[in-house]
């Protein structure tokens, strides 16, 4: 709830799936969605809008067509608009998503690992 | 740059000021800004838009005319847009800033901690 604090660790202890985002908080329209990666995601983009990644515990891999980044525990990285990437974490990373509302995670790609947007913890 | 992890410590060694935000990173009209508080700020409120913070290292203190939050390393917080606040910390604390690019830290309250906008670490 806004004007509250919000402790992102016992956030995370209130679910468990992989690639599945789950919203924290809102600034306006943007939101901050924690989630969990482990394993690889999809190559896909978001032709609307950047999307930024703050890691906080573990390391994840954002692949780029050309190259691949490493980020780390207090690091962030974000994900220009309309770029190809892929997440990866080969063991399990915990991270801040933070975007507009209604962003799909797997962007046009689709599959399986779409996941539900708007789901809060 | 956007696409180039952003290590968030390294950056907080760039300066040392306090209640002076130095933006780090970029999402769409979004700004993650990096701010060192200690003492206490002054009360005011931003009309437009809700700001969010998010405790990196330290406590903070988000004085609503109310009550007041206390905001932890590992927590955050969004004021609401149009909502009086005072930011204080017994001692330093450390943290980021995230609300959209133009946005007065000291909203029409002004005054000597009115902080340049757009300075970058």
């Amino acid at each position: 709830m806004k004007g509250e604090p919000i402790n992102l660790a016992e956030k995370l202890a209130g679910f468990s799936e992989h690639w599945s985002p789950r919203v924290v908080a809102e600034m306006n329209d943007v939101q901050f969605k924690l989630v969990k990666l482990q394993g690889e995601f999809v190559w896909h983009d978001h032709k609307e809008t950047d999307e930024a990644f703050i890691v906080l515990r573990g390391e994840m891999e954002v692949g780029f067509r050309d190259r691949t980044a490493r980020v780390g525990a207090g690091e962030m990285l974000v994900v220009p608009r309309g770029v190809e990437h892929v997440t990866r974490a080969a063991e399990e990373c915990q991270a801040l998503v933070i975007e507009p509302r209604g962003v799909k995670n797997t962007g046009d790609a689709g599959g399986k690992l779409t996941a539900a947007n708007d789901r809060w913890v």
